[in-house]
This record gives C-alpha cells, sequence and structure tokens, in this order.
C-alpha cells in the first residue's frame, strides 16, 4: 500500500548531507595504522543544534563499547544529541574497559572541538578485539570538526568514510511535500552480512528534518528496520556492532505527528524507503555474492514459523552453493524448510521458482524443469516456498555462497 | 569413567557382520541407473531368527518414506524385525505417496526372497525427489538375499555399498567379556553432513548379540546417539532420511539387564564407543574437509545454552573460513558465541586454542598469538570457549569451509 502522498527516492542522492540542518566531514586519520593518509576512515556529522535521536542495534551478547555508549546516551530522559562521529578500521570490540574509556574520549574530543555541549553518538566498525589508535582518532576528530560543511561533497565524503571491505558506496534520500513544504529522510550504510576478514557490521545513518522527539523517531526506525535490515542475511553471521541511527533536524518545520494521518503515512514511508534502498544496496555488494536471491516463504500459522524457515533455507550452505552453480535444487530447500521444525507437512507444500512450479502440494513438477532451470541463471530470482498451512509471510533477501567468499575469508 | 569391565575397540573391524547371529550381503543393482553394474548399492542384513531391534531418526518434518516406514514397524508392540535393507543412490524422499508404496514393497520383496515372516526395516539415500527404480531393486534384493552369508568379504561389501559421496568405507567392532563369553557391538556407517549433490543423510546401522528388548536397545541407542551421532557438524544441513538402527541377535547369550550393574554399563559402552568411532570417521570424511575441530564450550548455566553456542560458532561461515585458512580469529569465535544469545559477558568469556589462552576475562592474550597461530595449522585441534557462568558444557566435532566445498556441492 503506498502513501496518498507520494514520496520518492532521489535519483541522485548525495547521503546524509541531503538532508537540511545538518553538516557533515569525511577525513583520513590512518585508524589501520597502514600509513595510509588517502583512505577516508573518519565520519563526523553535526546538527545545526541539538536534536532528537533514535537507534537500533545488534542482539549480539557480546556487544562493542561504542553501541553500548550509544544506548546509554540514547536511554537519557533528554535524549537529545549534537551529532555522531563514526570511525572505520576498528570495531573497538572485546576491547574490555580501555575500549568503553575510548569510545567516551572520541565523544568528549567531539564536543570539544565542535564547541557544543549535548553529547555525540558514537560508533565503530573493523577489527575485533585490538585497541583503538586514540592518538590517530583525536587528530581524525579534530580535522573533521574543521571540514564540516553543508556541501555535497562532505556528504560524499562521510558516506566513504564507513566503508571497510564494501567496493561501492551506499547512499539513498527519500522525499515528499506537504503543504508545500519538503521532507527529506536521507541516509548511508557500509556493508553487513559478508564481513571482511576480522571485521565485522552493518551501519547505517539517517537523518530527517521533521519536528519530532526520540519517542516517536524510535517507533518509526524500528518498524522500518525490522522490514528492511533485518531481512536480509548473506552469511547469517551478526556482528558485534550493528547499528542504525536515525537524527531529526526539525529544519522542515513539519511535524508529523500533527497532521493527517497521510502525513505521518508518507514519513514512514520515506524511513522505510530509505531503509530499504540501503538493504538492497548491501546485500548487493556481499562479499564476493554473485546472486541475490529474494526468498518469500507463505501460508505459516505464525510470522515467526516464516522467518524460521526463510532462514534455514537462506542461510543453508548447500542451498547457497547450489544458487552459485545456478543448480535448481529444490530438494535442498524443501530439506532445509523441513528442518526448521515448524510443523511442515510435505503433501501441501509448494516451492515456485519466480512464477514457475518446481513442487505443488509435494510432488515434483519434473516438466517444469527446464523453465526453473533458467530462473536459476539469472543473476536476481525468487523463490517462493509456501506451506499452505496459515496466512503469515515473510521475505527474506539473501545471496549465494562462492568459492571466492571462501578465500577471501579464510584469513586475516 | 571406563568401564571395570575393559571394552576394546578392534583394530580391524569388518562392520555389522563381526556380530554372530547375521548373515549380510552387498550386491550392485545400478540405482543411480547409469548402467553401472559394478557399483555396490544396496546392502541387506537378515537375522538368524526374530530380533528385537530399534532405531533414532531425523527430525526433519519432511522426512522420507523409508524413515517412517521404520517408525510405524518399531512402534508395534513386538518390534521384532528380520532385518534390514539399504540402498544408496535414491534417498526415496519427497516422492509422495508412490514412495511409501515402493518403500512397503521393499520389504514385501525381502520377505519373499527370504522366506522370513517378519518385517524388514528399510532404508533410502542419496537424490531426493525422484522415484525410486523398483525393478533394478527388486532384483538387488533377490540377488542379495542369494548372497546372504556370514563371512567378512560379505559385510564389508554391505559397509561398501551404502556409501554415496564417502571417499572411505566407515565400520567399527567393540567387544567385551563377561562370564567367559565374548559380546559384541558392530556397525557401520556413511556420511552426513557434507552431503552430495542432491544426496542427503547419515545412516549407521549396528548389530549385538545381546539378549534384550526393543524398548531396552531403544534407550542405550539413544543415549549414544545424543553423544556421538549428534554431536557432529559440517555444514549444519539436518537430511530427511538421517537414521540410526540397532538389532540384537541375542547370539551370545549374555543379558546385560540381568546382571551386575558393571555389565549393562560395558554393553553402553561398547554401542557408545561404536557410535562415537563411526561418528568421527564421518566427520574426519566429511566432503572436502580439511580439518577437523572439537569445540567444547564450558561454563554454562544450562547444556542447551552451552549446545547454542557450540552450533553457533560451528556453523558460522565466517569461522569455518578462517579454520580453512589456518587464521587463529578467535574474534569471529566470540562474536559466534555472542549472537547465540544465551547471556554471555564479555568480561567473562574465556577462549583457548588447544591450552593456549587467546582471551581471558574478556582481554586479549596477544602475547600468545605466536602458539594458537601453530594450533590453527594442524589438521584437528581444539577451541574452548568457557562463559564461566555454570556448570553445564557441550562438545560438538565439527570441521572447516573449503573452497572445494562450494565447487563440489554448486550443482548436482
Amino acid at each position: 500500500m503506498s502513501s496518498p502522498i507520494p514520496v520518492t527516492l532521489l535519483e541522485n542522492s548525495n547521503g546524509i548531507g541531503d538532508c537540511p540542518g545538518f553538516k557533515t566531514a569525511g577525513v583520513a586519520c590512518d585508524v589501520r595504522e597502514l600509513k595510509n593518509k588517502e583512505r577516508l576512515d573518519l565520519a563526523m556529522l553535526v546538527a545545526e543544534k541539538p536534536c532528537p535521536a533514535a537507534g537500533v542495534f545488534t542482539l549480539n551478547d557480546l556487544c562493542a563499547a561504542p553501541v553500548r555508549l550509544c544506548k546509554e546516551i540514547l536511554s537519557r530522559s533528554s535524549n537529545k544529541v549534537a551529532g555522531f562521529v563514526v570511525n572505520s578500521g576498528n570495531a573497538n570490540a572485546a576491547t574490555g574497559e580501555k575500549g568503553m574509556a575510548d569510545a567516551k574520549q572520541m565523544g568528549a574530543i567531539a564536543q570539544l572541538s565542535s564547541g557544543l555541549g549535548q553529547p555525540f553518538l558514537i560508533c565503530s566498525t573493523g577489527r575485533i578485539g585490538r585497541k583503538l589508535p586514540m592518538q590517530q582518532i583525536e587528530e581524525g576528530i579534530e580535522h573533521a570538526a574543521q571540514q564540516l560543511a553543508d556541501d555535497a561533497q562532505s556528504s560524499l565524503n562521510a558516506a566513504d568514510a564507513i566503508l571497510t571491505s564494501d567496493t561501492r558506496r551506499k547512499v539513498a534520500t527519500a522525499q515528499f511535500t506537504y503543504e508545500g513544504k519538503t521532507v527529506t529522510v536521507a541516509g548511508m550504510a557500509k556493508g553487513a552480512g559478508m564481513i571482511e576478514p576480522n571485521m565485522a557490521t552493518m551501519l547505517a545513518f539517517l537523518t530527517t528534518d521533521v519536528v519530532t522527539n526520540g519517542d516517536q523517531l524510535k517507533n518509526v526506525l524500528t518498524a522500518a528496520v525490522n522490514k528492511t535490515f533485518n531481512r536480509i542475511s548473506i552469511d547469517g553471521d551478526m556482528s558485534t556492532n550493528d547499528t542504525v541511527l536515525l537524527l531529526a533536524s526539525g529544519k522542515s518545520g513539519v511535524d508529523p505527528w500533527d497532521g493527517p494521518a497521510d502525513l505521518l503515512f508518507a514519513f514512514k514511508e520515506a524511513v522505510f524507503k530509505v531503509c530499504d534502498q540501503l538493504a538492497e544496496l548491501i546485500v548487493g555488494d556481499g562479499e564476493k555474492v554473485t546472486k541475490l536471491v529474494e526468498l518469500v516463504v507463505e501460508g505459516c500459522p505464525k510470522v515467526s514459523d516464516a522467518e524460521k524457515v526463510a532462514r534455514a533455507v537462506g542461510n543453508s550452505l548447500l542451498v547457497k552453493a547450489s544458487w552459485y552453480g545456478s543448480d535448481p535444487n529444490w530438494g535442498r530447500v524443501a530439506d532445509a524448510a523441513g528442518y526448521a521444525r515448524v510443523g511442515l507437512k510435505e503433501e501441501l507444500l509448494d516451492i515456485h521458482y519466480d512464477e514457475i512450479p518446481a513442487l505443488i502440494k509435494g510432488i515434483p513438477q519434473d516438466e517444469n524443469k527446464a523453465q526453473w532451470k533458467e530462473v536459476v541463471f539469472k543473476k536476481r530470482f525468487r523463490i517462493t516456498v509456501n506451506l499452505n498451512q496459515g496466512d503469515a509471510d515473510y521475505r527474506l533477501l539473501t545471496s549465494d555462497l562462492s568459492e571466492a567468499y571462501v578465500d577471501f575469508n579464510k584469513s586475516e
């Protein structure tokens, strides 16, 4: 169902800086300690005035210091922030008390450099279990604070600075108009799922210019994340640092909670569209991915059952290897669906490749084999698994498993 | 704790035929329909007289016809059987009502060929979703019935006939002596976890000569399977056909339930040792496996927590790829342990590679890096993850993930 107020994704996004009310910067400070002063590795965003923010974080028990710090900042009653700082190249995870001290220090330096009193949200992505090179980081934050600007290049630099094993920059911007005013939701992200050797994390940062508060933002962001970032899977490995943040400058003067239902609907759709686009960009740029597969599991008694089936199929090594080989192997899909153990009944099971039936009520449709074999040769296709046992469904966007993935991830 | 009555694994096992009271055969009947009359693909075992039996089966919702048939036979009150028939090359899974009729037909032909009135247990392994070539199967069973013998070669033929993508025969035999009588437990198995393209299944068959009944056998077998076959994992894919059977001829005259506790203990240990040896052989012969890793998870509040952590680590693609690359990447181990979500506390977490500490109370032990790097270069090593939050533990034997695995499994 699309919004009565049309929400448009921009063809050429510049990322978070597309949204009025923020300044951004991306600088190089050699977080990786490779004597490389060229690679951008520290991004900063500062709001014109303290602004409400919300975050969604990894559920991993082993949660990096900056994630714990962000949660702490956002749990405070006011939860207004000055902006955020992100470094790539080091995750500041499994770094003990020193790691937390370093994350707090990053925030303190950002406050000092920017002259702002409100706290900064801090994110890190990269190698686990190594202390942050604080001298480089401090210089980087100071440098970024001097570079802050509201132009497109600064925003693109920020989007580049957060990348690790990504091969492409990931940005998206959505807009809609309400009573002559333009409302913007913009975002940038770095890759996840397929994780660089020793590297971790999916990170996404969204900005908007609506008038709101942290609790409202949190509700909208959580709903969007559950339908987008939480529905992509490349290798099933959840990182220690996964974070999605949303900050609101208020600059548009539009309050989605103070108007017709269509207005709030449009704002939710804009947040969803930006998250969805970034999630697609992440899976499409997964390490050594050659195919994207949209898994749709239908006909389950409960959504949680549909999700179990989708994750069992989407994370099966045998299934993923067969996609890589363009092998129309519905037997492995059925086998993985069966070991999800949600009470699947063979005699009710349907499997389709795009629109082509491969299994109907448990009976193989071998006469269609030539057609469904064509489907799996495509770069992107859909597999629908219908249990015919209820009305709940779940969609998971996933990928194949290539030899190159194993080679890429076999060592540091 | 070892048994006061010494239980010995034979150095040279001939498999199930090592146990008195049974005749065996392995024949070639071209189940794969490749006009290949050389490859052994049908095994048969017949007891001298109807004997008690027990089975442990896959938990997959999608359960092959022969598995359902075996469960049905063993659920009957007497649960005595004449023996079993196994074919490789076709799993008779996802074959609908015809599949069940074919499995029953296999049993009927075995009864007819052998002239025995009791039912035969039926197992199949191989390709999913293809109907059994019943003409070949029928000829094979008739031929096997003629070949039945109690010599070593027949038993080894049976062990060869059940293999699919295995590169080696898998047999084991344990014995002990009680009051001058020798008690034997013997077994054969075919590979699991790593599954041949489109092929499924771990199968194991055990024979013993104790005097017992089906319920007693079931208890002993279930306990042994839980500590052995259920604790191996190669790719985390559970098949539609996994089956472990145990048949007892009574030929030794020894009833383990009618004697001192040490006697029953020795019998349980013999069953455990045969299962354990077969499980090790299966993992060691996993498709394209280059390393075996013994994962020991300790210090958990509950065994189910320890199992969750072990399976999260053991099935992580990133962890397995790093083992393949001999990369001492404890960060990925910690990350996977964290996303098992059992309430792991970073500041209590210890990780060892063999005896070498990599992480102690959440602090990386970088000074040991050269030593633990040596450990991961070995063909077999142990990783211990201690949560230090309780007394429960779990051991999982697993393997690495090689590029060759992906290549091998990418197509039919």
